[in-house]
């Protein structure tokens, strides 16, 4: 696939740079987690990228890259894009690099078309937006705009109880800078972020591209089930108090309260200890990722799955404690930004019908302090956060071109 | 406590000697895995509590230990006691320990009384009892009597993926040479295991001791259940191939058939991959601990658990493959062994019921080669695999006491 066809710069190339970074052998798929070897191999492929183009780079307070097309007399408000470089564990290629892979394809186009921006433009890469080793989704794009307290932040720990503070010490940044950005902030009109569709609902459609028109409103419980370890062989049933079977009841009952709001629920992670096969566990604790069209929704659904859980662990002679990890309300992506880059589509004969998500982004995130607005890109399996997440290289390459028409509407003078 | 009125050996000595090895700090109980530090140091302490008693202490080619009370001429027939020092993750003090240290403690006091044995008394700890590291319980035992292959026990794989081959190499033992060890066998007249109960039947019939009547049928299998990893997000529930689902069905549905039959099942050990909260799983292992009075109860048990995995699976676009792991018939204990002891423990005033277990026992492997019986010490909760596990002082002296009449009884002129 070559987006500019004659032209210096191939998104094939560019692409192909980046996909061994971070790849396990199958079953396995992408660990791209933040601070770790792998992430700063993808960190350097980008200042890289960006060098080979001329762009100045930096690393804001909070560990976000950015990569800055600058213009003459440095005008305020430039125009930003970008996504992520981490991915879940064992995740997709496309999630998070396509936006930042697309950004650096769609500078190449508007240069390679002779396009001279009256405004910075800037590719951002930002930190841990899968809340793949601290399990805060959108950490770093959360701390630039102030949404997490930067000790809340620092206190973050990975699986092997590594705290944030420490991973960015080792990782050579100071943890006692993090925290919002202001300036920074000041400095963006707005942000795009291109993204694979994480649903196949433009495949239904079959259209190559959409436009967010709102994220769902999204949070993770996470559900302590505490019962009490005993000797599977010899404890009667009627002595038991197994954790595992309340956990077992949520999860079941999670799925027929999501269907009965038409709304999202899923248990993805769960952690039964001791872990002995032949010992009754002492606990259990599952998180819960839940997401729903409205908060009013998402609540009401939640305090009924919080009910049996409570209810079920008391049944089972033990206790079920729920704690709130993560909550972000529904995001209405701003509308005349929206209007502003549909019409810029239409006029280059773009179809991109708008589309809701329940996925969260940084998008939705930097949407609290500037507009913010995403494009996405047709997933025909509709597969994401695993190894099978798919986008046809042609869809590829309309979404660089969409990315650059609207990075030229913003940007021009 | 002191068995030995007068005498130079302290039960709560050689007890609390023990104790602080392999030990975790609350809520973690002991972690003595074998061929891990933990189970070096208890290795030692049984090595030395041996010489200090005299006795000639070796390894077998499986890696059980073995300390000899000898005696002149050198007779056949030894009358062997013992347990096993490993824990389960998170276990308790008493579950194998209080058979070995009841042991030395026993040989402590026919000695103090002058006893004399005409045939020779041994004391075992047999490795890996509990399968805590390699997953296949009674593996010592299991190995000295044939009863699983030394290829087919090499190739046991811990949680990290070491084997045992590798994990006995490091330990300086040649995994060449395990297997089913004959000569040893055939010195063996009888072996008698004290243990602590693993219920609270003693509790409840208001006595110290018991005596075991069988070993139910008991075994353990893997369940995977395959699904197709997504988005937490974005997947709507009608696509989605959420093995947790299934998972969930099944924990609830063994219990209700476990009820059913007057047996127990348990699932005490999950995992969920890639363990994202944000992501549906992939794949969730889980394993079945079931038990039952008989080998047929089990097994249509077990069979009706598969047909509910399967059909779940099915439902929610998955599947499920089920494997045994281990398995391990009702044993019934030597009736004539078991008649014997019961009279000269009667003789001695000691009153020991008999008592069904549902806990699988290397004195269970053991009987499918020489006669065996176990001694039970009550358990006033009836906690056990948990670090609640407990004893009363007096309840274990006096299993001291009827070990010591056991041993003397098989062991005299």
């Amino acid at each position: 696939m070559t987006i500019v066809r004659g032209g210096a710069v191939a998104f094939a190339d560019l692409w192909e740079s980046l996909l061994p970074l971070g790849r396990h052998p199958p079953p396995g798929g992408y660990r791209r987690f933040s601070w770790t070897e792998a992430d700063t191999a993808c960190r350097t492929w980008f200042k890289d990228e960006a060098l080979k183009r001329g762009l100045r780079t930096g690393c804001d307070r909070n560990g976000n890259l950015w990569a800055w097309w600058d213009c003459p007399g440095s005008p305020p408000g430039a125009v930003a894009t970008g996504s992520h470089l981490d991915s879940v564990p064992d995740g997709g290629a496309f999630d998070g690099p396509l936006g930042i892979v697309s950004a650096f394809a769609a500078i190449d186009l508007l240069r390679a078309r002779g396009f001279i921006p009256a405004r910075p433009i800037a590719v951002a890469a930002f930190t841990e937006e899968e809340g793949g080793r601290f399990g805060l989704a959108c950490l770093g794009s959360r701390l630039l705009t102030g949404a997490i307290t930067p000790a809340a932040a620092r206190d973050l720990r990975d699986g092997s109880g590594v705290s944030l503070a420490r991973a960015m010490t080792a990782a050579g940044l100071d943890p006692g800078g993090i925290g919002p950005d202001e300036e920074l902030l000041a400095g963006l009109s707005a942000f795009v972020e291109l993204h694979i569709e994480q649903g196949s609902a433009l495949a239904g459609l079959d259209v190559r591209l959409g436009m967010a028109e709102a994220i769902w409103a999204h949070g993770r419980w996470r559900l302590d089930f505490a019962g009490r370890a005993d000797h599977a062989g010899t404890t009667r049933l009627e002595d038991r108090r197994d954790p595992m079977l309340p956990f077992a009841a949520v999860v079941l009952a999670a799925r027929q309260i999501a269907e009965r709001h038409r709304m999202l629920a899923t248990f993805g992670k769960v952690i039964a200890s001791p872990g002995a096969i032949n010992a009754i566990s002492s606990s259990v604790s599952a998180w819960l990722d839940a997401r729903a069209p409205q908060a009013a929704v998402l609540d009401s659904a939640v305090a009924e799955i919080r009910l049996v859980a409570e209810r079920q662990a008391s049944l089972h002679g033990g206790r079920c404690v729920i704690r709130r990890e993560s909550f972000t309300p529904r995001v209405e992506f701003d509308p005349v930004l929206r209007d502003r880059l549909a019409g810029s589509l239409a006029a280059s004969g773009i179809a991109a019908p708008m589309l809701p998500t329940g996925a969260g982004h940084d998008a939705g995130i930097l949407a609290a302090r500037l507009p913010t607005a995403m494009l996405f890109v047709r997933n025909p399996s509709g597969v994401s956060h695993a190894p099978a997440e798919h986008a046809d290289a042609a869809d590829c390459e309309a979404g660089v071109v969409a990315l650059a028409a609207v990075l030229e509407e913003l940007a021009r003078r």
